[in-house]
């Protein structure tokens, strides 16, 4: 193969992570930089095309590269751009695809925001080979999501869509969300919505809990897991009730796309059965009929700590010159 | 042109209509014959393929024919059969389309549901020319959709998607749905629906009502819309809270694909402004920010005496030969 390698970059709040990889998904090198040192995005641009430049040297130069994809928050696959992104300093609309290019021998550029890249990395390398029709959930601190119909990724006409994190789920008294709007899918089902869910129960429910010995300000998910784990009431009762409330969701997004899976990433998906137990009640209890036990619920085959990278990387095999 | 026409075939509960159309959408020759005559499909294929030989003759015989597209209720655009239609007198599954197809000099046979077909009709020759994402939704005796994504229909890996119609609205006290669960938005914003919000009312407001001097048993759509264009309070109201749910449903599919349009058809539809503005009212309000302001409210441009026929004749301009 005349040009057998892509670049991934993962762009997170904190931190920008990039690896080189080959067509078998093997990360042959990697880096990273920080994402918020920069107050203006030239200036970041050049630290992380300079540190990308240094590893794709050790391949045999920017000739060995295919492309090279971009999962970033408010990611749009369209214009190339990050729009509007809440926790990055830069404001308003960077072309961040472009800017890349331009310091890197114009190698094609793709960009996507992070959930999408989950998607397409699980499609190339992971629990999604083979699948054409399939939904990627990721519980993180929000909730994501990168929806693939026919083999190709739902962007929608403006390359915004697969906001399923943003479904309403709870019409009347459903909690406030970071966007503005009440009862989104995430403010119970993300990792900050369960922790809310531990200090409401911890409110107002009676029984002993471990979790009753930590500052309910400072609760996280991983605290509700290990006190799960040793079969903590209120603990296995959140879990019970987030799940639920995802299998809910679940069989109504089946009733969109009607999926072969949906496929389960991030911090929370760790809660192996803890979570997806109660999803996949609530799949079965909730769902139509003509899909009734047609949609596996499955976790992402791809190693958390490369998922990332190896999903952004994934885009830039299809990644066009301009 | 070698084969410049398809045929389209609509088949109801009631009526199954047939066309023979240009690649314009005009409909040169039709017919009809009843659906559930015949307790063997044998006979109804033969009767049906019968009649469009004969229809088919006056435009120069069946190598003019493209192809052949059919709606029908829970048709498979993947196997080509209708399996387990409530209405219908065929138990099981049905080739349909390959039985039709052997008897018609084996033209290729496409065959999907009905709102499917809507959609590609509207893609073909309506409101929907030149969108690659749009959601049709047609509000009939129950609630269909047809989902195009890129340019695509979605039909999910069974060939079942988009049922939109039975995702769940209201998780608690919600109407019980013909298909055995509760809260389907089609047991609120049907034609069906409506009439049942309509007794609802009755029963537990106090006004004076048009509707009051209805049997309530009996009461339509089309009373309720009659009252409401004489400005009746209740009937104005139910419009309202009927266009409020679909709104609201809405802002959760444009989370989903993003479309450029959401495109109304069918009876309901027929009520305009009285079911668009609470629609765009709800839409507004409950759409992610992102997505504010994009998503067009509009009405189907099929005509629609024609609208099934044109339908499902789009669909066999893409059948191919088996």
């Amino acid at each position: 193969m005349e040009k057998p390698y892509v670049v991934g970059i993962d762009m997170g709040g904190t931190n920008t992570v990039f690896g080189v990889v080959d067509a078998r998904g093997t990360i042959l090198q990697n880096g990273s930089i920080k994402t918020n040192k920069h107050a203006d995005v030239n200036d970041y641009v050049s630290e992380l095309t300079q540190a990308i430049r240094v590893a794709v040297e050790q391949v045999g130069g920017a000739s060995k590269i295919k492309g090279i994809g971009i999962g970033a928050p408010n990611g749009n696959y369209f214009t190339g751009c990050i729009e509007a992104a809440a926790n990055l300093l830069w404001k308003g609309r960077i072309p961040l695809a472009q800017l890349i290019s331009e310091k890197l021998n114009h190698i094609p550029v793709t960009l996507t925001n992070d959930a999408n890249a989950a998607a397409i990395g699980e499609m190339t390398y992971g629990a999604a080979r083979g699948m054409k029709d399939f939904i990627m959930i990721t519980l993180g601190t929000g909730v994501g999501s990168g929806i693939v119909v026919g083999g190709n990724l739902v962007y929608g006409h403006d390359g915004f869509a697969g906001e399923l994190g943003h479904v309403i789920v709870r019409r009347h008294n459903g909690r406030k969300c970071g966007c503005g709007r009440h009862g989104c899918l995430e403010t119970y089902a993300s990792a900050t919505g369960i922790a809310r869910t531990a200090r409401e129960y911890l409110e107002i429910r009676p029984e002993n809990s471990l979790l009753r010995d930590l500052d309910p300000a400072t609760i996280t998910s991983k605290d509700i897991y290990e006190a799960a784990m040793m079969h903590d009431k209120i603990a296995l009762d959140i879990f019970e009730t987030t799940g639920y409330m995802l299998g809910e969701a679940f069989a109504d997004f089946i009733a969109f796309s009607s999926p072969e899976a949906i496929i389960l990433f991030g911090g929370l998906a760790k809660a192996g059965r803890l979570i997806a137990d109660p999803i996949q009640v609530a799949m079965d209890k909730n769902v139509l009929n003509v899909y009734a036990g047609k949609t596996k619920l499955i976790f992402s085959q791809l190693k958390e700590a490369d998922a990332a990278v190896l999903g952004a990387s994934a885009l830039g095999w299809e990644a066009k010159e301009v």
